[in-house]
């Protein structure tokens, strides 16, 4: 699908943290897409009706933003333009779970994504594990059945990565074993494969396979920069990953894609 | 007119987005000169006072950073310190058309930089060709065209990008055919291109020969990185052409530059 | 103590400037720390007080950060969280000079870093030789001078960088030579080098032993990333940094160190 990106040169609209930004905009370039960033509430409307997609990731959020985020997926929602949530330490400050909460509450998104922790905010999980009812059993949900909870919750793809990541949206499911451990020693992998899904979801119609085509290319250009840089350092994986971003395509996909569909 | 920045060290404020903000001050530096980014309405009349040059870029504007640029503005008007705008994205919002239109009627420009659709709106051609009107010939300007108005209309040095740069200040007239097209794959070719601009006027008294040795040095630092890099991806586009930055000199840019002035 | 930070992986908050903030938040992960920005003031409390350390650099501050600096170094005081200043560019403006000052004035501070200027400034020395009293002999001081002045009037552990970097808590003093002058000619070294300190101050109980540890990996950091990258440009210098600090461990500290303990 990533020929079909390429082709479409989707606009990827981005209400994004300031800390992985650039990597954010270069990546979405570097699979094909065109990103376009704007936060101010004053022209949000006008930008967004504009996009093929919209990322909203709150890494570093702020009261003026949030209202931002609020009106740019309520315009998204009506204009139709898919929206990708990327929840960045939601459960860590009541700011971050009310902004989320509220996306939730009043939004239709197309993919949901995070870490574990973030996705069992968003399944609602976290409360509860942590509620008043503290005498029930402490049960530690997989990745698997937190992606299929947000995915039937909120009718979207849910996308939990990891070691492992796994991609629903409640019907199809996929497991994607791509990507290396050192991916975590930079900032920006998760911010750049939000991004990235706004670029294979903006321009392809089947958002499950567009969400695992996305997770996968952001995985094997970790793994393909890491066979470059593990030696060199963290300066260079980072470079490298928007290098082979830039060169990817279906045939890297398929033949590199530690991609396994199962059924639930 | 590299070496002359070179010696002068220029301090160049710049009021610009967060998307490519670490490159512009990197692009400044490489080139020979001191950057320093600051936004808040309190401190930018005393920033602007220490500058060499201001640039302002509107990239990511919002309220509150688009009352410092007309602050920003005012002051380095009154201080005689040169002013480039780079009206990133103009014609994508109302917002931004407000906000241009303002430092535009308000405040002296030393140089305008854009693409062909950001120039035409500083040109007033914009409106023309999408207005009520809409029987009109709806004629296309070329970069030459749009270059010549703006500079007349501002009293500035106009540069018009794209696959071949025009820079104009209405009596002289240069064609620059630097640059390579993979330049748009990387997100901040413009805004480098906007800061090193800064760097350039702030040194030097020649303000269209600054312009085109500024917009040369920057599409032959693209050749020169796309040259090692072309085969590896765009992630290493974007370093080597900070590298080649910082290793431009006049002897380069006379070696290099494809630089055709030309009779109006 | 390099080996401590990365066992301890301490979690750094940072209220940080825009331009620097990926590479501050790659060299705290390079070095073996956690990086979290956040600068709501709505939020800011519930992270610092997750935090192992509190870094708060001013380099585009705006009046709404400022609050969120001064709520975030309250509540690290009272929270035991260590907090490391950064002045970045005090003096040059009112707004900065009146931030720093109501820093300084009600928070405890673990370690204050910067230039000689911004040294100075903090130690009342910038007062004193521009003040009314202009007869009076204009005493440059040294960086060991300011040093041991701002380390007594703050209790803390005192930073001045420069060609040669001191550190002192007063008590102890060491001078650092490891570094290069080209560190200049990219932005961010001094703000990577405040985020690493956070880092290591964050994980270790000796405050005077980890800031100099700090210093030291960020000048042979730079060091070794120059002898790779010093023909080919500052491009791969900024990323060679990186990779320098991801490899940087006690091995190489005490091999490349060039760390000199005094007496005062």
């Amino acid at each position: 699908m990533n020929k079909i990106v390429r082709e479409k040169n989707p606009l990827v609209h981005c209400i994004t943290n300031y800390v992985t930004v650039n990597d954010v905009a270069n990546a979405i370039l570097a699979v094909g897409g065109a990103p376009i960033m704007a936060d101010d509430i004053d022209e949000i409307e006008e930008i967004v009706a504009k996009a093929n997609a919209l990322v909203i990731n709150i890494g570093t959020l702020n009261q003026r933003t949030a209202a931002s985020m609020w009106a740019a997926a309520s315009t998204a929602n009506k204009k139709n333009v898919p929206v990708i949530l990327d929840p960045v330490g939601v459960g860590a400050s009541s700011l971050r779970n009310k902004v989320v909460t509220r996306l939730l509450k009043n939004n239709q998104f197309a993919v949901i994504r995070g870490n574990l922790s973030e996705m069992a905010f968003c399944a609602g999980k976290d409360s509860e594990t942590r509620g008043v009812d503290s005498n029930s059993d402490d049960k530690k949900f997989s990745a698997a059945e937190i992606a299929k909870i947000v995915a039937e919750k909120y009718s979207c793809v849910a996308v939990v990565t990891g070691a492992v990541d796994v991609v629903t949206d409640g019907k199809n499911f996929a497991q994607i074993k791509n990507g290396v451990p050192a991916m975590s020693k930079i900032t920006g992998a998760g911010c750049m494969l939000s991004g990235i899904l706004g670029a294979y979801i903006g321009a392809c119609e089947d958002k499950f396979s567009a969400a695992v085509n996305a997770v996968a290319s952001m995985g094997i250009a970790g793994e393909i920069s890491f066979e470059k840089f593990s030696e060199v350092g963290t300066g260079s994986l980072h470079i490298g990953i928007i290098d082979a971003l830039s060169q990817i395509d279906d045939e890297i996909i398929s033949a590199r894609g530690k991609i396994v569909r199962y059924e639930n």
